[in-house]
This record gives C-alpha cells, structure tokens and sequence, in this order.
C-alpha cells in the first residue's frame, strides 16, 4: 500500500508547475535583527528604550538615517494595472511580481523591499497614498502601471518626495537597453551618434529608452506606436508622444514602423506583436536587433540572425538578454549608500556605462550584456551612481 | 599606545546608552526566502513563471492566500501623534518604536510586520491611505494615534476593510488588564462582577478598558478623565466619552477620581500622573491597583502594596507587568491563522481569557499574568481567537 503522508493533498492541480511550488506560503519574510531573549533585550528593543532612541531622532531627524531601518528598505508600488505582458490584472494578482521584484532587491543589493499594491488605480489617490507613506522607506520603485499614468505619477511623486523614486519599467529597461546598445555599436564599430535607431513601442519602456538614447548622444531616432511612426502630422498625441514628436524623428517620416526600418542600423523592439522577416531584411548590414517582448520575441531570434550582427532578447534562455535586474539593484543601493535625494538622468546614465563596463573588453556580439546573474554589476552600478549623486550634490 | 582601530569614531555621544547600539542600522531585515542562484531560479522566482502564478490568482483571487505573503504580514501603521509617553513626536520618530513592535510580531508570532508611518495626521487621509495600501497586508495593526481620531479612524477602517484592523494601544491593553483582573480576583477571592472599578484616563486606553471591561460583567466603573469624573453633569464631552457617560457611573457621582477611589476595589491608572498615598489608603480592604503609566506609574508601588493586595504596572522590572506583548501577537496570529475577516469583540475576550489560563492554577498576588517573554502565551492566544473566529463563522 504504502503511499502519502496523513493529511497531504491526494491531488493538487498546481503539483506539475514548480513556479507554484516557488511561491508557496510566499516569497519573502521580515525577521528581527536582534534576539529578543531576556527582559534586558525587550526593554532595549522595545519600551523603555526604545524611547531613548525615539526622543532622539524627534530633537535630530536625521539621526534615523542610522539608528532606523527605513533609509534602506525600498517599497515596490504598483496598482497592478500593466503587469508584465498580463496587462491589468490588479494589486492582488500583481504580488507575486511584486515579492519577487522584492527578493532581487534582498539578493543582488541587500536592500529590503516592500511590496505595496494599492487598491486604487486614481492618479490624485495613488500620488496621496506614496506620499503618505514615504516616511516609512528609503526609496520608491514603481512598478507595473500603465502608460499614460505612470508618467504623471512617477513625475509628481519625485517632485514632492526628496527620496529617491524610480518607475523600472521605464528607467530600468532603458538604463539596460543604453548600456547593451554601447555594446552592440562596439561590436559594429560604430560610434553610437551614428546610429538610426526605430523604437517600437511608445508606453514607458518605449518613452524612456528614447529619451536615455538622445541624453546618450543618438541622434536619429524614429519612435512608432501601434498607428505607426510619431509625426508632427498626427492627431490625438498625449503630451508625452508629443513631446517625441518634437524630439524624435528629424526626417519627418510619416509611414509604418516596418516602412522606418529600411535602412536603419537598430531595431529596438518594446511592443510585442511580430515583424516580418523583409522588414528586418531591409535594415542596414551590420544591423542591431533588440526584441525584448517576452515570452514572445517581436523578431524571432534566429531569423533576426540571419541580417544582424548582434541579437539581444529579454529571454533567460538565449544569449544577451536585456533584464531591468541588470539596473535596478544597484541603482537604489547606489542612491541609498550615497543619501541621494533623488535619482537623476545623469545617475542613470552612470548605471548604463556600469553595466556596459562589467563586460569591459571581453565584448563580442553574443556578450554585449553580463548575466542577469553576474554579482558584479549591482556592486559597479551602485558605486557608479553613489558616485555621481556625491559629484551632483544631492545627497544628504 | 594602542588604542581605537583606524576608521573608529574616537567619540560617540549615544555610546554610553545600550539602546542606541540596539537600534544600529534599524532592527528589521526583509529577505527572500528562496534562493536564486541560477537562471532557472530566476525564471520561477521572477519572469516567465511568475507570471503563471499572477494569472491563477487574478482568475482566482483566493489563490492568494496560498501563494503570496501578504495574508501573513501585518502593517503596524501610525501617525506618530501619541507615541509612548512621548507625545506627537511624528512619524519618522516613531519609526524605533513601529520596528520594535514588528520585531515582536516576528518573534512571538511567526508572523512578517512591516512599520508603516505616515505624513498626515488627518482622519480622512489616514482612511483612505490606509485602504488603499490593504490589499499588501493580512492585518493592520494600528499604534500610537492620538484620541479621540483613533476611534473614527479604526471603526472606518473596520468597517471599510476586511481583514483584521485593530488598535493595539486601545485593546491590546484592554485584553491584558481584562486577564490580569480576572487573576487579581481570584487571588481576592471576589467575583469579577461584584468590583467597584476606578479607570484614571479616558484616551486610547481609557475607554477600551471600560469597554471590555463592561462586556467582562464588571457592573460597577467610574472612568476619569484630567477634570474627574465622567457623569451627565459634564459639558463638552466627545462622542466617546459621551458613551462612556451613558454606560458607567451607576451612581452618578460628580467628584474627582481621588474622591472615587474611596471604597473603591480596583485603581487601574492609565493617565501618568500621580496618585496621593491618602487616597490609595481609602480603597476599600483587600484592594488592587494596577497603575499602568510608563516608565513611572501613578501609584508608587511600594506604597501600593502597603493597602491594596494585588499590585500591577508597566514596569518590565516588577512583578506582574502589563505588557501589550501578550496579546498582540498572539491575536493576529489567531485572526489570520483562522482567515478571519475582522477581530471581534468576542475574539478580544477570548484572548484574556486564554492570557488568564496560561497562569492557571499557579496565580497568585505577584503572578496573576505571564511573562512577556512566556512563549506559550501567543500560541494560547492564538488558538482562542482562531477557534472563536471560526465559531462565530467570520472566516474566509
């Protein structure tokens, strides 16, 4: 007979998907850092003296950057309305990303994070609710809200908050994108000004990647969304996509994405969907193809081959893949060790030749970025950004 | 020579005070509790596989239970408007005080806590922040608001949320003083239900203790605030103290709370202050005084114990220390063990009843509650307020 333990499940319908198992009871736990033993230890720890420590801080508040946790724990926000390629499925739904957005904090920077889903998705509500709650961390990473939105919020919380705040899904993507990119030009030979660049995808990841690769000098950039090429001539642009429209696009192309690329000498694919194999064919010899929807590439990766030089996906399973982990550690261990008040364009700038730098000379086409899993970079990015927060002067 | 090592700081002002040392870099710590030490990891722990556990729960938001942490993480949230004995020191200064208790919730309870502290001190932005924020959290442990906001703030927040909500500076010292008067009764050998009770103090605490106090079978309470006694004479009284007006005071009296003590069975001070040795010595024979402020009660307790026959404080340094620990965690830990939607008054008193029993038959005038530190005291607690949850059929 033999057979299960008294008590366990005959059946469980998640048995075959080890994710499940993974996320079973949860992905993360807050422990006391110190042992709560004796009546000394409750008495230091807690009440009465705690007391000491709190009256302190009240006569000096930035005695809590040293005798708190809060300077280094990270709230990981999201309304759970863009989440992954899932679209909005709600705060609920959108924890598990959240918690494991948290652990890769605790793994590749030591920081401590804290998933905050919010039952609103109202722009004045959620910007209230941050605001309202930032005394309790040390920085703010926004996570998985849907474009226009995240623009707004991202933009008035870091106006109203001097702590760090950071929308990944934005920076994070394009702080790797830049630093891939630099790479890739290596790779080619060519200087990255030099580059005509087609973004597909105009929602933040789209946005930010456009606006870091004209900070980073490229010069000739076409952005697309899902009506084609952003132009003076279109209708109905939201503030943000006019403001690509006169910072983007100096041809004035008025035509497909699929039409830009002719020609062009970077792909860089935010949008999901799929794009022929003429298009890719019609590129530039020597061409770049980054095409980081996931699961599903926009370009399949080994047709992309066949017309570029170097191929880049978010994809664990293929050489080069472009992942936010990539940035995001370091950038708010980095901003955090230097008591930054904020995370500038310049910051991130820093964190993207970081990044590009732990691959230094052993850049070849199938290495333009390290390993998602390279416990060199968060320590890199987190110096480079500490490092030009102090030379910028706007730390604590 | 000899001497400090490189780098030391050759002074630190808080280095003669043991509980700044305990407070170093704060006294909480987030982390991952799977590894991630391999691409594979990475893909189960984050994208692709999380991904697969996001589209089970928001087809099946149930799932959550299961597969998130929030439904074991309690937000132990304030204003920092009456932190301690401190006053409105505000939220960041409060922060020592919301890590200690998270430190207690992970110690006694197993259960995850993260200090929430918040940049308003108005009603309505508390509620909505603290809605907004809910759906992270499997508890919200409220502490150290002022009164009276903290009554409208946790019956909204009760009523709007369902998950348990409770204000421990109110009814966790409720739960407690109730298991240390039933004890303290014992030892007099008198019925709880025949002790003419004296309450010093009408905030948070105050009315709490009445309330359960009531709901317990205790007849007979006079409840004084800072201009005496309560009774339907007084003009300018809250909502809350109106209440109180309404339900205590069977005999109408108009004096001072020294004046009520006289004859009286039970002190139980929750005001500071102090208490003048003629008054205690007007008690009725075989008396008990429990006087609660911190770090200095308002009865001199070797004074106390020259009158009354049970003598209880706050002092960890005592015999017979009321302490919150007792409760809180034990209570939360029930509450959500069981799924409850909310903690009950039926919940409360069982949890008193179950601090009463861990003492059992060894009560006597020195033990008539557990050590903080007695770790079967949450487990007891626990497994009260889950059994009184799921018989009152307000579980999930």
């Amino acid at each position: 007979m033999g057979g299960n333990s008294i008590g366990e499940p005959t059946t469980d319908r998640f048995a075959d998907d080890p994710a499940f198992a993974v996320h079973e009871g949860g992905k993360l736990s807050v422990t006391s850092t110190r042992a709560i033993e004796t009546i000394a230890d409750l008495a230091l720890t807690y009440t009465p003296g705690v007391a000491r420590v709190s009256s302190a801080i009240a006569a000096e508040p930035e005695l809590a950057r040293r005798f708190t946790w809060a300077p280094r724990v990270v709230a990981v926000v999201s309304d759970g309305t863009a989440v992954l390629g899932l679209g909005d499925i709600g705060p609920t739904a959108s924890l598990p990303v959240m918690e494991g957005k948290a652990c890769l904090f605790t793994e590749f920077a030591g920081l401590s994070a804290v998933p905050v889903v919010l039952s609103t998705t109202d722009v004045d509500t959620i910007v209230e609710t941050v605001a309202a709650i930032a005394p309790s961390f040390g920085g703010i990473n926004l996570e998985d809200i849907s474009a226009p939105r995240c623009f707004e919020i991202e933009a008035r919380l870091r106006e109203r908050l001097d702590i760090p705040v950071m929308h990944d899904d934005q920076h994070g993507t394009a702080i790797v994108v830049l630093a891939a990119l630099r790479n890739a030009a290596k790779v080619v030979g060519r200087p990255i000004g030099d580059l005509r660049v087609v973004v597909a995808g105009a929602g933040a990841a789209g946005v930010a990647c456009t606006k870091i690769l004209l900070e980073a000098g490229v010069g000739d950039i076409a952005v697309a969304d899902s009506k084609g090429v952003l132009h003076a001539g279109r209708a109905d642009l939201t503030p943000i996509k006019q403001w690509l429209v006169e910072n983007t696009n100096r041809a004035g192309y008025a035509g497909t994405m699929v039409g830009a690329l002719e020609g062009a000498d970077v792909y860089l694919g935010l949008s999901g969907g799929s794009v022929p194999e003429a298009a890719i064919a019609s590129m530039a010899p020597g061409c770049i193809v980054f095409s980081l929807a996931n699961p599903t590439p926009e370009v399949d990766p080994e047709m992309a081959a066949k017309y570029a030089a170097v191929v880049a996906t978010g994809r664990s399973d293929l050489a080069n893949q472009i992942n936010n982990v990539l940035a995001f550690p370091g950038i708010f261990r980095g901003a955090i060790d230097a008591g930054a008040r904020a995370i500038t364009e310049d910051m991130k700038l820093a964190a993207a030749a970081a990044i590009a730098d732990v691959v230094g000379d052993e850049v070849r086409a199938d290495y333009i970025v390290p390993s998602p899993l390279d416990r060199r970079v968060a320590e890199a990015v987190a110096a480079a950004v500490a490092s030009c927060a102090r030379e910028q002067g706007i730390t604590r």
